[in-house]
């Protein structure tokens, strides 16, 4: 059995985790930790873990943690990452770290989006990006994971098979998201209050949303020239999952039984991908509580344009599911284990 | 046009106010003010007001406000209003309170239930509790007014014809409601966070609530000897009403018709009260934004059970539509201006 | 006072005719009718109108309708408009027709979008698109209005300024929207049913949905020039309300500012449309139940994109508000009478 | 492996079988039926079982399916069920019915609250209900479960220690029970219709609902004396759960602590009761997705009343997930397998 800790377990990403390693048939949830007033058992603070899941939550002592443990996932909040990241990883232990704070190459950049100084930076270069339909392999030889974004996981897995065969422009990618309020965290805030976001729709930060930098660095890597999104992102009134509009411009005629054909293609192996027929759309509720990522896309041949939609579970995919099915490759274990 | 200030103006219940009396033809809303960092124009606080209500919206100066007005609406907290009334009362303005500071007429049932002390309890016997069903004439004379807590309203209307007729048993009256979210207040605290409420049902405060000796207190009145209600309010995922459901016992035997029959006389006159027929019961939808109380009822004659359901919205006739439903009064205009 | 039939009034925009004239201060409402089993007061199919509107719908009779009213809102399904429309305008009957039957100038295009032979194209030159700020002078003649589509109304009015004064490029203009379940209509089909819409978001009619034509048609007169818009609308779990997100392409640099500044110029006199200041965003629940279209822009120097939000209530400024805004206008009131 | 057929496997409760039996690590599903055009692969019926579940749903041949399995899950509507269930038998396979037409054990009862004529009543003695908290035993040999309605699941799990016990008067046991939308089952009525339950709360059926005889035959047998439900069940904008709220009268003082002592003791050894501390109380959200029924109670020494709460998702606990515990008694696997 793997040992892992959960720091960080009483966040939205922390109870995620919970849900999933509960049941993962080779881990053992060796230590959950969080910020709290004093320990408590988990099922007080979660009671849907009563007679499940028995164990104390104590406030982060790293050395105690790293004892019990061989791999930590980071369930905190950007800044606060990078202060635990460095010491699991001098004592030996592997980290899945599920903040922004190894995401983004450029320190500059992470320095202007997060408004705070980088104070880790000498580990960015060894953080291997978790996505693993692209960064497979260096994930199984990583001890630092820079798990993805929500947004970035959902807009990259939608664009990268037209980006890489150069079958859109890189110049106009617009892309309109709509996210679920787990996204926006456990905080107790006026705008997350639910006659706030019942029965209402909003957009925010237009264009100036901290997950532009991580999806243009991707996307970049991905064209291998510059590429620079354009992104809307929106709150609906759902707990769980995001759905991305994205609008691209094709180089080229391509009919849409060819696009579809190119992403079958392209993820014919990948256990999380999943393309819908022609006709056919994603929608929330068949990725909720999955690691799936459900892709769909509408064009005809009189049209420059292309529509690419992308649904996952902002806590799954998007989240905990990703960081488990890291997990998975960096252990050896099956990758889909305790996530299907 | 009678000039009216809204102190407290940024909560749920002051919003619901300007609604309505952004509409209400013989009003003129002269000041506003909350708690604000610095004056701002109402519309850049609620943006549905562009282009509605143009009015600056400042923090309470009393001497200030009760210049430009001759009746004040306060949609203070508990605690807060008691230390405003007297002053207004003093500068010879009518104020309705819609907090609970005046409501209850014993200081050590209200020093109980709100965990405070009174400060102003000179003036509890000076105030009219603002229910017109049973307290028009009161009102009309009446400079304070103790606006009643929505859960009392909804509950008393549906006993009162029972309770006075002495149609059940005083012992046991059971009640369980369910309410929106804008009841529990604009607060931003994790139990209102949209994702802790979708798709969920609560209950709290189980016969621990501090609308208890409210509703006591005025049913015993109405019943001229003691009345204990037990009562179990529950959250549910919607933003305004309140739906309750009272169970009570026959002290004889009396048919369904007879029943509705008590209930359609005793509200006959009555505005705001609609009585549903045999085999119809009150539902949110058909009173949210209004300022009815429906009335739905059940029994059969081999039962000694009888079953009443009421639905009212809480921010209307259970806060801010009742307190204009009283200011009606009070300035003897229409009782139903503005409100429907 | 004017007399109006509102014909359809069971569906929700009937209703949403139902909830505005009933408080419009110089409308009478003369006659109510709809597919009904048996003549029924209209407050035992809508209990939300119990003591506030007594009257029977019943099937109709146009002979009966229009003996009794000056003025009639067809309410019905596209395809059946067509039938009454004709005979009521004979009987000298002013009609503002609330389907699509009236809207596209081309039969053909008609009868592709929606699968149905047009038996009344006579009258199609006749009638006048019903959108007040573009129609205003003809909307006063006019005896046959073509009210807009819930879509087109919200994004046309968001499009205009920037394609009449040629800031933007006409080939690529991709919209987003997200609607809400009333623009459904009242049937009852699984697609509708709660659980299917609750917790999950969804495209559909990707670049299919008829009100395509509509739009091109209307930004295509506006613009001198041919446009065509690409188009995904999705389904929100909301009731009311539609949020639009428009990308365009600049022509030239412009900034942000100067775009705001070109949109309040474009609407400054319009009662019904709000621009947002720098940096704000329209959302449902400030248009909700209101006959306003609130919009919101972004772009930067650097940028060529442009992105404009609208926000309307489908079934207000989309629909039945919208009517009663050209009822005024064809009647000589206020503009806003009845409708804030 | 155990191999099973599901029956009825688009309905909701069908639905909720697949997701439960597709990870349940004994099981093969063998078959697939429903009332469908032409066989479909399930996952064009359900795109989230893409990639996890791929077989054909055809339409029901009861010797095709008997061959193929040796149980069988019949989640057909009541009145259909009887039809099915007798050919199974015939064929040696054991059956799970979900239905209510074999639940209630006197023919006229059936007949009077499920206005149909019972066909297959010669069975009704042989079929054992299929709650494992009091039937264990007769469910390890049965070949025909009649599996316990959503309602009375959750109130006789709530009343049964106390009626045991005779904590509580028989006489008087006053439920007032919230459902979700999927309890109503997959149909596409009006009354389900997203915007008819959003924002809205609702009584139904109020003390005519049939489940009331099945409760009151269960609480009966519990007692040894009879019992009458008195029960107002509701509809609540949620997807999935139920939320009981049970009045009971105390026959002699007992505190809250002894009270909890009591359930705690007689459900000391179920797998899937939980039962609160003082001064806690279950919610929905706790259980949904889940098998477990939470069970929380509040009184105190002076009071006549008895407040239980308890809350189960009405397609697992109440449903699916039950049935599944019936089918691993069956079967002699751990009664929870595939249900934590």
């Amino acid at each position: 059995m793997l040992k892992v800790a959960v720091v960080g377990a009483t966040g939205y990403t922390g109870e995620e985790l919970l849900r999933l390693l509960v049941n993962h048939p080779r881990v053992e949830i060796a230590s959950l930790t969080a910020k709290v007033d004093r320990p408590q058992d988990i099922s007080d603070i979660f009671p849907k873990f009563a007679k499940k899941l028995r164990m104390e939550c104590a406030n982060l002592d790293i050395d105690e943690v790293a004892e019990k443990c061989s791999l930590v996932f980071l369930a905190l909040p950007h800044t606060v990452s990078m202060e635990a990241a460095p010491r699991f990883l001098e004592l030996g232990k592997k980290v899945i770290d599920l903040s922004a704070d190894y995401r983004l190459g450029d320190i500059e950049t992470y320095e202007k989006w997060y408004g705070a100084r980088h104070k880790s930076s000498g580990l960015i270069a060894r953080a291997v990006y978790g996505l693993p339909e692209f960064y497979r392999e260096k994930i199984r030889e990583a001890d630092l994971i820079a798990n993805p974004g929500c947004y970035p996981t959902g807009i990259i897995l939608a664009c990268a098979p037209l980006i890489k065969e150069k079958v859109v422009e890189l110049a106009q990618i617009m892309v309109v998201s709509y996210s679920g309020l787990t996204g926006a965290g456990r905080k107790g805030t006026m705008a997350f209050h639910f006659s706030e976001v019942s029965e209402n729709l909003k957009p925010y930060k237009v264009n100036q949303h901290q997950h532009i930098p991580e999806m243009d660095q991707e996307l970049t890597k991905l064209a291998g020239h510059p590429v620079k999104v354009t992104f809307a992102p929106h709150v609906a009134p759902i707990s769980r999952g995001i759905m991305n509009t994205i609008f691209l411009r094709k180089r080229e005629t391509i009919s849409l039984d060819h696009v579809i054909e190119k992403f079958s293609d392209f993820y014919r192996d990948e256990p999380f991908v999943r393309i819908k027929a022609s006709g056919s759309f994603p929608q929330i509720k068949d990725v909720v509580e999955t690691n799936y990522c459900d892709i769909g896309c509408w064009t005809d041949e009189t049209s420059a344009n292309l529509i690419v939609s992308s649904a996952i579970d902002n806590l799954t995919k998007g989240a905990a599911g990703q960081a488990i099915q890291n997990m998975n490759i960096m252990a050896g274990f099956d990758e889909t284990l305790g996530l299907v």
